[in-house]
């Protein structure tokens, strides 16, 4: 048997854990969408948390917005997407099942490290291997529909966001009234988009539900490039902040060709999340959208989105850097980046293998364990107390289910940065040991000072 | 002109100041759903983080989990919402508007403080007048359908939830495994949800998009009304600590016939939002949903639901508590109670009316502002820095532009806690001045002592 990838292992981990389980699994799971348990909710918020301060509430020229998903069809056709958020479809027709005519032709590069003579001729079918037979390419929007209202037809259709973005561009003049914010300045916005991908996979990576977040940066047209350099820098800046190995992280200057429709100038960060083939992945994208989305909403609505400088007296449609994140891509970045397998000593004398997620202590779900040395009357309810003490403050786990050392290795596996436990000292000396998750290292902390040790420990977590 | 109610002003206030915006507003805008613009986003972020740190984090029994919103359809037909989730709707003959019947029975008892003697024959259609001309009221699903997928035919339907409940059942083995929780435990989930309401209306209160912020908590049978009661109580007491009046509460014990088909017993909190006729409107309610749910999806899907407890080795299908608590109902609750109107003095011997939102600080969306004085070259460097300062720590807004006196008032109307005024002698002895937003008191702080001043005033926000 092969060896398991590691991001095999990180995905068994995620799953057996509680990070992510298949959505409505009980019914035979939905290849659409994942949920996410406990701890990836926990580390999901966390990532949220970190980058709205970082980006929204840290900094005096961005404020927060938080649109519908359900936006009136007019602004889709305004943007494009109803015209040009196509993926070309092809269909097997020996199978009739359906692909992304680019996806195949990718894998089969990744595969044999050259284009395919023949083009689609020499591309078999991965569902049952009939080679060539593929009906010719057609367009399939992206753009996922729905009804609403209570009358059954069209006048009813409106389409699920594809993307975050829109919903800042239509509400910009009501911010910059309301707000009253000028030119440089940004939205940032968090919140779930929908596509109708053709084939969703790789685990959380391409999912017909998902999490973004997105910053839609206004500036005077003279001054978007030097703000597109700002923001790259900034983005890559913040996954390395937090953890990230830049060494697995890559940028990615989009060709004109690949580019989205809107877009003058696109740089993806690209992670190598260890995909079969290719290894890497889109993590994020900052692209120059210019004034493309400001100049159709204002032609499409007859809305002023024109911003009238009073100092210069000068009018212009702003230019726009969008730095986009995929939150849950962002997510199994985190998780992947932080999955370690170590050699430590066991009692035995020989060595063990320890699994450990080496998560920041600001992304870490729980930040402390407290665990009673053994299931005992007297330590339980002191080991309690501690915990219950300790959740005003931080997410907090109590485990006094096995022994110790296995415990220990349940917190590693979900990068929680510190375990307290209480032992039978601990009646005398009211003190506690903390262990340290990436050294190993114990210290004893009298129950008096642990809040002000913990808090130091776990500063801005 | 009549005098505008206090429900008209909050809502003036929220939509002028940033709070909220009408969805697609340059497009004619959406009855579906609005949008929450800066100072809404960060009031509404507030009441999920004091919801979950409350509820999920901050308790011992709970978990959190964040689960998708399209599921698939086997789901909703298991839940009984493809069955039952329906409201009677009704066309006007003569303009052919729908309408929901028990809203057009309502409005008219409210008016007229009596039932309509003849039933639907008495009642005047609100789009044209005329008097008894409807069509039999027929069930109208308020589930909102989309379709997924690379197939255009009804394999591709699936629903958007109308309640986030769902996800948590189907959930239910999952992180009973995962997470190791045995009832009485509870699983809590902030996220959108969706129906397709005839009749959107109330600003933020009806809408076809809305959020949700849900409890599951699974106890035993037995133990079910001791539970439903303790979270009647907790989340009473959850409005009551961040500063809802509880004169403007209610409690309203639903009868069977209105109940939702799930519940054996549900009470409503109701809160006096002053709407036109009825003034009250449910805010959130606690229902006891047995083992409705889990059974069904045990019958349904086949899964293994059930819970064992291996200390008593009992095996029982878990009862459930549902608290379910809307967060934009939530948000326009805790608006218009913040919301106050002042008499105070001012500087020509006179008085003046002063507009404030009295939110608790832990909600407030601005817990800074820092004003310099006058816009001036020494001074703003100077207050700019402060902000930047402060900003690692809180929402910190700076504000340059007018006469300080207004742009207090301004701080008051979005509920700024904190006001920090940066002046001519903070040049000198390296002071600011910060007014409290309630007591207009002001106080003389030294620069090096700010954070922590500002620190112990806002405990906790």
């Amino acid at each position: 048997m092969a060896e398991q990838s590691r991001l095999d292992k990180v995905i068994a981990l995620a799953r057996h854990r509680g990070f992510v389980f298949q959505a409505g699994e009980i019914y035979g799971g939905s290849r659409s969408a994942w949920d996410y348990g406990p701890l990836g909710t926990e580390l999901k918020e966390n990532i949220r948390r970190q980058w709205w301060q970082t980006f929204v509430r840290g900094r005096g020229d961005m404020v927060g917005l938080d649109s519908s998903i359900i936006l009136p069809s007019k602004v889709w056709e305004a943007s494009g997407h109803v015209a040009t958020f196509t993926d070309p479809l092809v269909e097997c027709l020996q199978c009739h099942k359906r692909h992304r005519e680019d996806h195949l032709l990718e894998a089969f590069e990744e595969k044999k490290g050259r284009a395919p003579e023949n083009g689609m001729a020499d591309i078999a079918c991965p569902d049952c291997g009939t080679r060539g037979k593929w009906t010719e390419p057609k367009s399939f929007s992206g753009l996922i529909k729905t009804y609403l209202g209570v009358v059954d037809d069209e006048s009813g259709l409106n389409y699920l966001r594809p993307e975050t973005a829109q919903g800042i561009f239509t509400n910009f003049a009501n911010v910059v009234t309301a707000a009253r914010k000028k030119p440089p300045f940004g939205i940032g916005q968090i919140g779930k988009a929908f596509r109708n991908e053709i084939t969703p996979g790789n685990f959380i990576f391409r999912t017909r539900e998902f999490e973004q977040m997105e910053i839609e940066f206004f500036v005077a047209p003279d001054d978007a490039g030097e703000w597109f350099d700002h923001w790259v820098e900034a983005c890559w800046n913040w996954f390395v902040d937090l953890g990230v190995n830049p060494d697995n992280m890559r940028r990615f200057d989009v060709p004109e060709d690949e580019r989205a429709h809107y877009s003058e100038r696109t740089i993806d960060f690209e992670y190598d999340f260890g995909f079969a083939g290719k290894g890497w992945g889109e993590l994020m994208g900052v692209a120059n959208r210019t004034d493309f989305d400001l100049s159709n909403h204002i032609e499409q609505s007859g809305a002023n989105l024109h911003f009238f400088d009073q100092a210069s007296g000068e009018k212009y449609v702003p230019y726009v850097i969008e730095p986009s994140f995929g939150l849950t891509r962002s997510m199994m970045a985190f998780l992947v980046d932080a999955y370690v397998e170590e050699e430590v000593a066991n009692a035995k004398g020989g060595t063990d293998t320890r699994t450990v997620l080496k998560l920041d202590p600001r992304l870490a779900p729980t930040k402390v364990a407290v665990l009673p040395l053994s299931r005992n009357e007297k330590l339980s309810p002191l080991a309690r107390k501690v915990a219950d003490d300790l959740r005003g403050s931080w997410n907090v786990d109590f485990d006094d289910a096995g022994a110790i050392g296995r415990r220990y290795r349940r917190q590693d596996e979900i990068g929680t940065p510190l375990c307290v436990t209480v032992d039978f000292d601990s009646l005398d000396d009211d003190a506690v040991t903390v262990r340290d998750r990436d050294t190993m290292g114990q210290e004893r902390v009298p129950l008096e000072g642990l809040y002000g040790y913990l808090a130091e420990r776990l500063r801005g977590a």
